[in-house]
Formats: structure tokens, sequence, C-alpha cells
């Protein structure tokens, strides 16, 4: 038995994208898809019932947030994710290694990286098995390989060691797992900026046999053109017939970007924290609520859109909500996002079915920058 | 046509409790009933759609707050309340004077009440003629009359002089009105804490024959033990066939206390500021989410809870929501207290029909109370 199971139902004649479908332990996604992230274990003011109202078919939690609080033990306690969150959908947990990174003050080496929770907090050390013990109590139907994602920009030098070492980790990730028949375990493409990096990174994960690959260490501030040319040469690499996941990308441009270079998944914190931050998303642009200008505006944030916050809601109430400080208008900012991307990727999938793309892209980029 | 129309459907054999039903151009009210408090036209987190699931069947909004914001002009322009904050259910407003005398600085006069909304801001004047525009503005089912709410303690010479205006003031919110048919004006009794005040402000009300009689007044720091005995002697005052509204008080305390001398209608913040305080209501008492005894307990909040957050969520999930300061934490809890009221005043009701509202107190007092 796999707990994986993917589909190439069509490809686009004029880009690399595929429409797919990916069937996992906790239900179906239809690929392209767009995983909101809910890090620790809450999607912000959003309940789950309203999460999957969105047409969200996966999201996403993050194993170094709740491995600190509440601790997987914990959750596994629970029943796992699935159970203590009350989440229907598949999710997906990454493996704490982006988070680590990024502190200060960590130590890397071959066994694996100490670090401290927090400034002056007590150190702790996470490696390969670790990152894989963590990630079978919280119990998620996709598990992420521990890698380490190389900050940008960087030597060279450094980035063929952390490659290497990544590899390295991703084997003893492997050989650690105990739960294969209800985890999907993904191996994570590494190799910065450089091609031939990328590509010893992805034949050597390739040749160990992942249910499914991500490509990580982009979306660091290396900017869109670099991203997409990292995408040109990396995603060919990959097997046609597994899934393929940009890490961290979220913006509709990126979607639009990665989808046309074979990508089939994608997470962001951004669409969420955009909505926080009362930027709404709509097919004629993206929406600044907070401005004067919808101060006394009674038609919906996007009038063909069929969310909670457009059937209900207009924009001068959302702007109320925000002047006043009421965090119903997070909630209601969330929805619309989401519902938004779930929305985007969906007409996505239509138009590669339909073998048009290249044209929808345009139309879509047209209207969407103004 | 009258806006309102108030049946008293069982009198208690023990009490003065009774249950009723009160319909509203925007719905039918079960007696006694509580309704929560959504200031700034939004009940913290949650939706409207959440809010009716939880078994409110009406809910209060703040003339005061929506005068400043979004203003009173820019809700008629929207359809008014209901549509602007999209809610199905019957609202009631309350007149500003609650908010306006607690400021610093007020002049009142015959007139009104000159007050600046900020400190150092434009001053604004706010009479019974002026509190009704606003509030036939916002369309609310339920309107109050423009009363000055003494603060506790205060001097019987200031107390008397207020309740006459306040009486002088109900008569012109009367003569201000234009919105007859669709919306129920109620006047409010004031009178501090002594008997004769209270039953002149009752008896010059009642000789202007309201559709509905609030006691003001109360819950302002006086205690248990003074609030009834001026429920004791007020209410009884009032015509048994016009619905009464005790102001500002909800805990579960409160409505069993109000309930037994005859009150049908309450409100307060205090049910979703505490579970923004991670404060739950249950039958077995209260419950501080936070504490440490929670955070492995996987039980729901109250296990017979039939509410959206005692259906999905352990405790331990609530901690952990509290805990990492995710506003879902709110949502739920929210959710929860208010379901737990609509429960709570349907078990009343019950004991009402069934004439043991008194064996009914003791019995939910002695589980609540620990």
């Amino acid at each position: 038995m796999s707990a994986l199971n993917f589909q190439v139902l069509h490809e686009d004649r004029g880009t690399a994208a595929r429409v797919g479908r990916l069937t996992l332990p906790h239900g179906t996604v239809d690929t392209p898809t767009f995983m909101p992230v809910g890090t620790r274990a809450a999607l912000r003011a959003a309940t789950p019932a309203q999460v999957v109202a969105t047409g969200s078919q996966m999201v996403l939690a993050n194993t170094y947030h709740l491995s600190i609080r509440p601790g997987e033990g914990l959750v596994a306690k629970a029943g796992g994710l699935h159970r203590f969150m009350n989440m229907p959908l598949p999710i997906l947990t990454d493996s704490g290694g982006f988070q680590v990174f990024s502190l200060p003050g960590v130590e890397i080496s071959e066994e694996g990286v100490r670090f401290a929770f927090e400034k002056g907090g007590k150190r702790v050390f996470l490696s390969p098995e670790r990152a894989i013990q963590i990630q079978e109590e919280l119990g998620a139907d996709v598990i992420m390989a521990f890698d380490e994602c190389i900050e940008y920009p960087c030597e060279r030098s450094y980035a063929e060691i952390s490659v290497d070492r990544t590899t390295r980790w991703a084997e003893r990730c492997l050989a650690a797992r105990t739960r294969t028949d209800d985890q999907a375990l993904f191996g994570i493409v590494q190799g910065a900026m450089w091609e031939d990096l990328r590509h010893r990174s992805a034949d050597a994960l390739v040749a160990m046999d992942f249910p499914g690959y991500a490509v990580g260490g982009l979306s660091v501030g290396e900017g869109r053109e670099k991203m997409e040319r990292v995408l040109d040469f990396t995603v060919p690499r990959l097997p046609a017939d597994k899934p393929r996941y940009l890490m961290g990308a979220g913006l509709a441009e990126d979607l639009l970007a990665g989808i046309a270079r074979g990508i089939d998944m994608f997470d962001c914190v951004i669409p969420t924290r955009h909505a926080r931050g009362a930027l709404l998303y709509t097919f004629q642009g993206k929406m600044r609520i907070t401005q004067r200008r919808y101060r006394r505006d009674m038609y919906p944030v996007d009038t063909r859109c069929t969310c909670e916050c457009c059937q209900g809601f207009s924009r001068a109430y959302l702007h109320h909500l925000f002047d006043a400080g009421e965090v119903l208008g997070t909630t209601l900012a969330v929805i619309h996002n989401l519902t938004f991307l779930s929305q985007l990727v969906a007409r996505i999938r239509e138009a590669i079915a339909a073998d048009r793309l290249t044209e929808y892209t345009a139309e879509f980029m047209a209207r969407y920058q103004r």
C-alpha cells in the first residue's frame, strides 16, 4: 500500500504545465494546487470549516513551531495533527530546516544542527532522524526531508558542501522512516543558483526514488528572474510522474511562473499575512481595503467571487472593520484571499486542460497588474 | 402595523419569571433571551453565520461607537445595520447615553450633552432628538431612549434632578421618532438605588406607553445584592404585557437573578470579553483554559455542548491556541460562550414552562460555583 498516488491527467501543449490528481490518506487534491499555511496548527482566525469552504484542498503546518509548542508528543497523544486541529484536508509538514537555519548561532555538523529555540534558551539538536521522528508524531500526509536551505547570496564553495550534506541527510531521512504506509516523504532539491549543483542534487535524490520532490532554496530574495531560471534548469531533471513542489512561493505571479515550468504544489504565508494587512486579491488587481476610496464603496471585494466575504459584505464594511481594529476583518480577508487562490488554480487547471496556459497567463496578468 | 409584538406564554408559579415570544421586523425571539454585543457592528472574530449557529436570537450594537465610526450616514447608505454587517437576527441599539456619560468633561444641560469623542477632539452635541435620528439611520429593530446613566454611588439630590430630566428626554425621544412602523422605542427606568425615584421614573415612563422598558443604571458596580433589591421594587412597577430589559448584565448569575424577577432581555460584553481572555463557561463551572492542567486535556470544553468549538476541538487545542497567541482561540471561545448562554436561557425557559425555576436555579448554581 502506498501513502501517495499521483496521476498526470493532461499536459499543456505550450508549456511544461500539467494537471494532475494527488491522492493522499486524507483526500484527493487537484494539481496544480496552493496550500495555505497554518504555522501553529491554525489558519489565523479561520476555522477548518471556513478553510474547507475556500476550496483549499491541502494545508501546511510547521514542524519547527509545533515541536516547540505544543510539542509533537502532545499532538501524537491527540491522535495526530488532523485530529488535534480538526482539519479534514490532507496536511503537509515542512521539516523544520528552513526555520532552524534562519536562527542566529546555529552550529551545523554532519550529524545535524545544534541551535537554541530562543535567545539564551537551552540548545537543542535537530537531525534528519529527529526531524522524521517529529513529523511521524505529527502525522501529516506528506512530510519533508531535513535539508539546509542555503541563504542568498552564498559562496559556491559553501553551496557545494551544503548540497552534498543535504543529499546525505535525505538518505538518512529515508532510512529513519517507520510510517511508510500512511506518510509520503518528499526529497528537497537544493543547490542555490548554480545549474550544475541543482542537477547534482536532483539526480542524487531522484536515484533515491522519493514519491515527490520539492524545489527548496528559492523565494529567499533572489528575485523572480533568477527563480524562473533555476526552475527552468531544475524541474526538467525531476521525474514527470511524481508531484513537484515549489516551497515558499504563493503570489499569483509565482504560481503562474512555477506552473508553466511544471510545478504542481505551492505553499506560502503571504496570502494570510496580506489578509491581516488588509491587502485583498482580486482578478482585477490587488486592493488595499484601508484606502480612503473604499470607505463608502458598497460593492463586494470581487463582484464575481463566491466566498463568504464577497457574498455577505461590502468593501465599506471591510474598510470599517480594519479601521476599527476588529479582527473579523482578518477572518473575512483570509477567507477571501484563500478563495481567490483556489479559484486561480482552478482556472489555471482549466486553461492547461484546454492547452492555453500561455494565453490565460497573459490575460490574467494584463488585468491583475492594472 | 406595529414594529413589536410581545406575548407572555407562561408564568412561573414560584417566581416572577415568564417565557414569552418577541416578534420584531427581523425575526422572532424566545424570551428570556441574552443578546451578545457587537459594539462596532462585529462580534469579535465570529461571523454572522457563526453567531446565528450559537443559537443567539438577537444582538446589540452601540450607537455611540457606530456614530463615530463608520458614521450613521454610511450605515444608512449601506441599507442599515442589518445589511451593513450582514446580520439576519433582530438588532437592538443602545442610545449612546451610557458611553457618553462615562467620558471626562461631559457638560449636561436640559437640551442635551456636550462632549468630545476623544481627548482634545472636537466637541459634539448629543440630545434625545439626535440620538433618535442616529438610531433611525442605523435601523435596528429596537432602539433606546436617550437617558443619563447615573454613576454609582451618587448623591440623592443629583439623582432626583437626573431622573426627572431623563423622563423629559424620554418624552422628547418619543416625539422625535419618524420610523414608528419598523422600529420599537424602549424607555429606560433610572433612579439609582432609591425605591421612590425608581417608582417615579417607572410610573412616568409607563404613562408614556412605550412598547418595552429597560432597567438602566444597574451593573455599574453596586453589587449583586443591591441590584436584586432594585429589581425587586422596580420590575413590578412595569407593565406585565411588555418586554423588560436589564441593561448591561450577562453573567449566568445575573440572568438567573433577573429572570426570577421578571426580566426578559439581557445584554453584556462580558461573555465575549471573557472569551478573549480564555475564560470559558460550562454547566460545571468556569474554565480558565490557559491553566496548565488543560495542556494535555483531550476532552472538549463541555462534553455535552453541541457548539462548533466543543464538537471539533479539545481543551488541549484551545490551550495551545491561547498559548501561541492564535486568534482562532478567541473565535472558538466566543462561539462556545455564546452557545453556553443560548443553552442556559433555553434551559431556563424550559424550567419556567415546568414551574420549576427556583429548583433549576439551585441545581445550576450548585454545579456552576464548584
